[in-house]
């Protein structure tokens, strides 16, 4: 069982100091606090629990420290940044582990971006060292890269030629797409075990300067101050507490997510409690509430749920989303939030609920939603039925069903092609989303279907069967061409770096590290660190 | 040995048939004339030997048949249009030999759109009984497709359900991207093995219109006829020959093109001789030298070289590529294309040459462009300079060695990413092109430095050296982590439908291709047909 919560008085590998407008996130992982046995985290590799506190650090800044302006990642270990994933880590671990470590890894990079983004925090590469694979791909995922020129310390993707998979962290993409380095450039380095220095790694754009040790420490906070000297007023942050979790053998409850399944048919329901009781009008009320104000806590959970499922569920295939509450809650929600969405504390919950939405689109699972009695899919939950792979919602003269839109379906939880996620459903008829949009009231199941919304609309005697039979077929398919199949269908339209990064390059890592000659008995991988030499099949596919 | 050479006297499965401005092509797969033993050709469907006939037809129609503007795509079986690739060929070929069916089958798909997108001839699908799998693939690259409807025919893409693959030939990223349908519907439709009839196939977009059986060719012919009904004067084509090649154990020599084998140090060296002679300059003079145009045969040459490359020597893992000749003789020509770009054969010469060279990108093997003395690497050759992984120029005061841009290098070659190769390469630095176009005359090695066109310019002493070694250190990486870098370096900025089905979608597949799940000995792909049923590991990953 993976945990993926934690709290910086309980963070082994990274130290997250605070001092006014400044952030410093310093590396320092413990060796031997590793996630499982069988391997040492040496030269600051990480694994997945080195990497759950760092998202859980980004995640903290946004929350409790508004304040501040930019964001010193370094390390505390000499002459090392950081070496990347621990290869004898990766060695040892499944096919499906090492795919869902990448991905989680991916998405926390991509949280950095986003902060940088939409935040206007500033995150800068401290490179006190040398800065390998993943530790180089950390770096490029800040804004600015800094490396100190010692006569050793390098930038380097070694993972071609040292260990024969790809830099998987989203590196090949970033270094090609965000940072736009020449692509024989990308290729020279990325080919070059021991990486580039100061001088030719600047030239080449891989870094964005470099000074001696000297001037090193000085050089970062003059770069710093730049970043805060501005008097803009600071917010004060809230506090994330942790979520309470009781887990029974076949469910998980959270406060407003539930767990429950069913394993024999490798199905799960995920069932979200909308809001209820007083809700929270102005940005000094939802301050007060904190963490525990419903778009807050129950997107928390629901990232926390998704988290469980992928990394602790992998049997599980399908999972069922259903929602229980009051429509016009959530749209009254939804109203609070567009209407002090500039509100930093409003943005940050926004944004949250954006990332967490993503998630969800990039879990390799099939998502079916059951829209029934009771159930609350309006704004920010309508996403849940528009992007599932499939929609079903009762027909039942005798039931009202219901679903609602807000002004946040129109772009407040962007995909990551960029689109809304109505967008990317019409994209042959952009005019049905207008057509959403001005449609007076919520939509009965008659109109939802003709809106085009749900995906099937069976009525009250075929209701339980065609559910049932729907999970019952689909989790009787490969779940590797539905993996695939999946990938492919949700992110049409327009790409991005992101689903470059999550689409094009996770899938050719993916094909890499089923392939012998990276996991085979003489494999790269395999083989790193011992005396032998790989041994490879040289057909070129 | 695979021979990527054909004509319609020598076709075994299509018929080819020209009326004046319709062309019909017409399936008729001969069920043993497979390209190896092991499996029968049921039911229209094909092997690559089935897909070489097509695309040599979609070839010949642009060149040989100028006058056609309308091209029905239909079958001479009752009852079946096409059933796809054949199942017992895929379960019994290896996985680099499946890679390469699918990239071929999905270059020539691609090569029926850019007919139709750039030379406006009309591809209409008459599927005349049921299309499922590479059948509806072949359908949907087809501007529009009709279905008989006599109560049995369908459109299917039954690979994930029976297959436990994906459709492999574009299908799931045409659906969503090309026809636009609604990734709800396409997930039931790609999950459902008997697929959709008529009027719901239509309802939904997976076709534009269905006919009963007594009204489906008067349909078709209907439709053509409105095609075709203007009367434009219509040009007359010129001969597609045979390539003459002589093969040798170490050497493939056609007139312009050269391969020279290091099978040892797995390297081939790719040479390109430069026109010579009297060069045509007027449309008429061209029509008249016809396929022995310069840049027509080179391009011809090299196409067919690149695919023996890839199917018949996989052990090669570094094209050296070469020029010879006369950087002048090259401009002239460029100069003549440039000119009479509107005229229907230069029109289709250069369509060509920009297909080839997106081929060549699409190749999986190392491409290091080696640029010396009597080189004439200049305008549509140049792009073999800039779209190279790495480059390496003479730096010798002794040796003049030059580099000459022309106007085609300005956007006559787009890479599948709707980019020039100048553009790809300087995504940083887009005024880079404008300066490269400003400059005055060729580039000497200095210069090609400067302006960033090539990757090394090692001085005359250290030059045999420096390429020797970095062809052994290529050569020595493992080639599956090569193929997933080159793929994703080779390909920054914008996305489109192409490198999506190139990249996305190929790179799910070739992982898929290695799952047990599909290809193990319970896999559902090596099970299809037998009695007994696959059985899956249900981890998702």
């Amino acid at each position: 069982m993976i945990n993926f919560q934690t709290s910086p008085a309980n963070y082994k590998h990274w130290r997250l100091q605070v001092d006014g407008a400044v952030a410093t996130l310093s590396m320092d992982v413990q060796e031997d606090q590793t996630l499982v046995e069988g391997y040492k985290l040496k030269l600051n590799s990480y694994d997945l629990g080195v990497d759950i506190e760092l998202a859980d650090a980004v995640q903290r800044l946004r929350f409790e420290h508004p304040e501040v302006r930019a964001v010193v990642i370094t390390s505390l270990k000499p002459r090392i940044f950081c070496a990347g994933a621990n290869i004898y880590m990766l060695g040892s671990s499944s096919h499906a582990f090492k795919v869902n470590f990448c991905k989680f890894t991916n998405e926390t990079r991509c949280s950095i971006e986003d902060d940088s983004r939409h935040s206007g925090r500033r995150y800068i590469a401290a490179l006190n060292g040398t800065a390998s694979g993943g530790g180089y791909e950390l770096a490029i995922a800040c804004d600015e890269i800094y490396l100190v020129d010692d006569g050793n310390s390098a930038v380097s993707l070694p993972e071609v030629p040292l260990l024969g998979v790809l830099p998987g962290t989203g590196g090949l993409t970033r270094l090609v797409d965000k940072r736009k380095i020449r692509k024989d450039r990308a290729d020279v380095f990325s080919t070059l075990a021991e990486g580039l220095k100061g001088k030719r790694a600047k030239e080449w754009g891989l870094i964005d300067d470099s000074f001696p040790t000297s001037k090193f420490q000085d050089s970062i906070k003059a770069r710093v101050d730049q970043i805060t000297s501005d008097d803009k007023p600071r917010a004060t942050g809230i506090k994330l507490n942790p979520l309470q979790v009781t887990a029974g053998p076949d469910s998980r409850e959270y406060k407003f997510v539930k767990l429950e399944f069913e394993r024999d048919r490798r199905n799960v329901t995920l069932t979200i409690q909308g809001p209820t009781g007083d809700l929270p009008t102005a940005p000094s009320e939802i301050e007060k509430v904190g963490d525990s104000y419903w778009p807050l806590q129950a997107y928390r959970e629901l990232d926390d749920a998704l988290l469980h499922l992928r990394v602790n569920e992998p049997e599980i295939g399908v999972v069922c989303i259903r929602t229980q509450g009051d429509i016009e809650k959530v749209l009254q929600v939804d109203q609070t939030l567009t209407e002090h969405r500039n509100h930093w504390l409003v943005r940050e919950i926004l944004l949250h609920m954006a990332r967490t939405l993503r998630r969800l689109d990039l879990t390799a699972k099939s998502l079916f939603t059951v829209i029934d009695g009771g159930s609350c899919f309006a704004g920010n939950l309508l996403e849940l039925v528009v992007g599932a792979d499939r929609s079903y919602m009762l027909n039942d003269p005798g039931t009202p069903v219901e679903l609602g839109v807000s002004e946040l379906n129109a772009g407040a939880f962007p995909m990551s092609n960029g689109l809304s996620r109505l967008q990317s459903r019409f994209l042959a008829e952009p005019a049905k989303v207008d057509a959403i949009f001005s449609h007076d009231g919520s939509f009965d199941t008659e109109e939802a279907e003709e809106f085009g919304l749900v995906t099937f609309a069976p009525d009250d005697l075929d209701w339980e069967d065609e559910i049932r039979l729907a999970i019952e077929e689909r989790t009787s398919l490969s779940p590797d061409a539905l993996t695939g199949m999946e990938a492919s269908l949700r992110f049409a339209g327009p790409e991005t770096m992101d689903t470059k990064i999550f689409g094009r390059l996770t899938a050719w890592q993916n094909w890499i590290f089923q392939r012998p000659n990276a996991v085979g008995e003489h494999g790269a991988l395999t083989n790193y660190g011992k005396p032998t030499q790989p041994q490879f099949d040289f057909k070129r596919t």
